[in-house]
């Protein structure tokens, strides 16, 4: 970038969102540059902070009319390098966007800024007697504007569906700096192309999410969480199977195994759950406006399972829950792993798990593989620990076996840059063309974070 | 069309499909060339019935080569004339693809051709223990493929969503004749933009649907059926937040009128429901594992109310479930309504509907108004006889109200060419721009449904 331009874009984006909103000098810059695993780092041209949607709209514009790219980012909480610069863009971070508003009773719905973070819509409606669908691990940061254009899954797929599912209304920015605002929260709208649902997990590449009208659902305030050993990933398959037949108020079904609990309590420091070990751990929640622990007790008892802790008060729960949760930091503590995110039918779970195990150990004798994730979505998280950080090679073994357990490459993380190379393992040459046209129509100067998906 | 083109064009389908699926004598094309109401008709050139995804990708590629419009037709049940020929187009029904396959008891889903209709998937679901979350009244003629097309909403909504949801899985023919398929049924599958979402209401427009992967849910065998009478509209509306509070068996609630039942009544030759005539009527059914009737008594008591019957035999249930599905039928046999099929919160239902009888009294004193539909959805059925056919002023009044009011001019029947030229009225320029650009990026020859929508 020539410095003359350069100059004249931050003046430019200072005039719309005041001087202390455009963050030039890196060290201010840096903490947006970099995701939180230390994998993706870029430099970008400024840091942009706009406070509203009429501001984001302003500073799109202004991009688009200079070519500068556009890199949005919420809680930069993202896995596959798509909300922070690879190099010469503009960050585009929404994070002022934080209104939570028009909670509606009636409807069960509430509008909510991009920026918002979902622990604070979790606190919002604490008391309301509603509750918010979707949730996942990374609640204290991740924002509903990131969330929504990655279309966010987590751990409660199962029962509420992903994020797609939730967004009633959305407004949003155009490349060329037009504002779609479509916050009527209507249940049935067939008013030409759905273009909210055409942005949702399109990773900021159609559009800026600056605002969500989001579904809510009954907070059901009665809990059990039940963590069960079992023997391996056929049994948990089994167990999930008879949960979801008499089991109601399930909620959630993770699955994790000997080796990443292992490694859980000793980052944690924790005593592991049971006196001795188990191959693999089913951990379930249950929720109802009923106490669900009668139920939960009844299909126990019908499984075939090798031990169980069940826990309703919310110290107990929340310890049994921490041993899936922290699988996450547990394993970045050890390096830099690399990670898949990938899917598979429930069914082709127990396959796909040997194999992936196989593949690696073959591939990458050195390496470590902990495997973790969302059982009742089929939804695998692949970490792989002692690999040299740049070499793909195994990555594209495992995302080869996805595709031919007719599996995705990516369940819930998105393609960002990280998988870029690998889409076309389970998407045709038509499919990816057809989704370049739709890019390059509504980006025509290709400034929404290009370089990502394709 | 010239004639040398046109027989060129029938032989070249002839060869695909075989002589006997392309029809060309206008007796035979007939009743592809006419909606149900009679209110929408158009010639074609021929009508072609494939066999399969093949030959509609055949089929497709065939005229895109040539420049000739395709209209898909599934069961012809539309309400706005998006899938009958305006003139010169060649009909694609896809009535011949009708198996039902894969039906997977563990994943919950089922693989259905576009030709089956709803009825045929209701039937072949019967016994399994799962059934399809969406239904409506037109069930024994309307398709799969031709609800997922129009997002095809009706009486469950307010409890499973609108098609869009059920879509687990997608395979449909671009304008150039590829295939894309997308059937894994993936819970999660955030690789690029979601193609079957974008295709999902579209209206024929972007592709043609040949197949959808869908979700199904428990089959819940227990049910009641209750027919309230209340005082007005806002009376019905306090009695569905107290249903959706407490009843969670809650499965449909509909709404109609005096002036309907009368119609309905005497069209069907029953007696009506009470012993005398109440302003509003509430249609509720129950569905769950138990015996839902107590729970719904229990609210029942604490509403307010005029009158109810309540039934829980199938042959009383349907009794009272035909006072509401005959209005359609009840209407029609009266002459050619024009019909508008719009929706509003639900909350800004009992301003909605006294402002259009307003209206409709003021700019139409002959006509008579029917109002019924979707109480949990917010969506009316606004039917107008005694308009001149072709006079669109009152349709456009209607649905600037409707506009004013924040509601949507096309709940769930879609635009066709009936709403063209009213969409701008709650779609910006700029978001009908994009649509534009969406559509010629994915049909440039611009032969998929040309002038629908737009």
């Amino acid at each position: 970038v020539d410095q003359a331009s350069g100059e004249k874009l931050i003046t430019e984006l200072r005039r719309v969102v005041g001087d202390n909103h455009v963050l030039s000098e890196s060290e201010l810059r840096a903490r947006y540059e970099r995701d939180w695993t230390g994998r993706f780092v870029g430099q970008c041209q400024a840091v942009v902070r706009p406070a509203n949607t009429d501001e984001v709209a302003q500073v799109v514009s202004i991009l688009n009319n200079l070519g500068v790219a556009a890199v949005a980012q919420g809680g930069n909480t993202g896995l596959v390098g798509g909300g922070v610069p690879r190099g010469g863009e503009v960050v585009v971070t929404l994070e002022r966007l934080t209104e939570i508003a028009s909670l509606d009773k009636r409807s069960r719905q509430v509008t909510v800024g991009a920026g918002a973070t979902l622990q604070s819509l979790q606190s919002h409606l604490q008391g309301s007697g509603l509750a918010f669908g979707v949730d996942h691990g990374a609640r204290s940061a991740a924002t509903i504007g990131g969330m929504v254009a990655t279309n966010a899954g987590g751990i409660h797929a199962l029962r509420y569906g992903t994020m797609r599912f939730a967004v009633a209304g959305l407004e949003a920015v155009f490349s060329d700096g037009t504002v779609m605002s479509r916050m009527s929260g209507l249940v049935k709208d067939n008013a030409g192309y759905d273009l909210p649902q055409m942005i949702v997990g399109s990773e900021g590449t159609l559009a800026l999410v600056t605002k969500a009208r989001l579904r809510l659902v009954k907070d059901l305030p009665e809990r059990a969480t039940a963590l069960f050993a079992v023997d391996d990933t056929q049994s948990a398959v089994e167990l999930l199977m008879l949960l979801r037949d008499e089991v109601p108020s399930l909620e959630a079904a993770e699955v994790f195994y000997k080796d990443g609990l292992e490694l859980v309590s000793s980052y944690l420091g924790m005593h592991k759950p049971f006196a001795g070990d188990h191959p693999a751990y089913v951990l379930v929640e249950c929720a109802a406006s009923y106490d669900p622990t009668e139920e939960l007790a009844q299909a126990a008892d019908g499984a075939n399972t090798r031990d169980v802790a069940v826990a309703v008060d919310a110290v107990r729960r929340n310890e049994l829950w921490s041993y899936r949760e922290s699988h996450t930091e547990a394993i970045n503590a050890q390096g830099i792993p690399h990670k898949l995110d990938v899917s598979v039918a429930v069914s082709a779970m127990p396959e796909f798990e040997a194999q992936v195990r196989e593949l690696i150990a073959e591939a990458a004798p050195q390496a470590l593989c902990i495997l973790f994730g969302h059982l009742g979505d089929g939804n695998y998280h692949v970490n792989i620990l002692g690999l040299e950080p740049d070499d793909e090679t195994v990555d594209r073994r495992v995302c080869e076996l996805v595709a031919y357990c007719e599996g995705s490459i990516s369940a819930e993380h998105g393609i960002g840059i990280a998988k870029r190379d690998l889409l076309s393992l389970t998407r045709t040459e038509q499919e990816i063309e057809a989704m370049r046209k739709i890019k390059a129509a509504l980006d025509p100067n290709n400034i929404l974070n290009p370089g990502v998906i394709f």
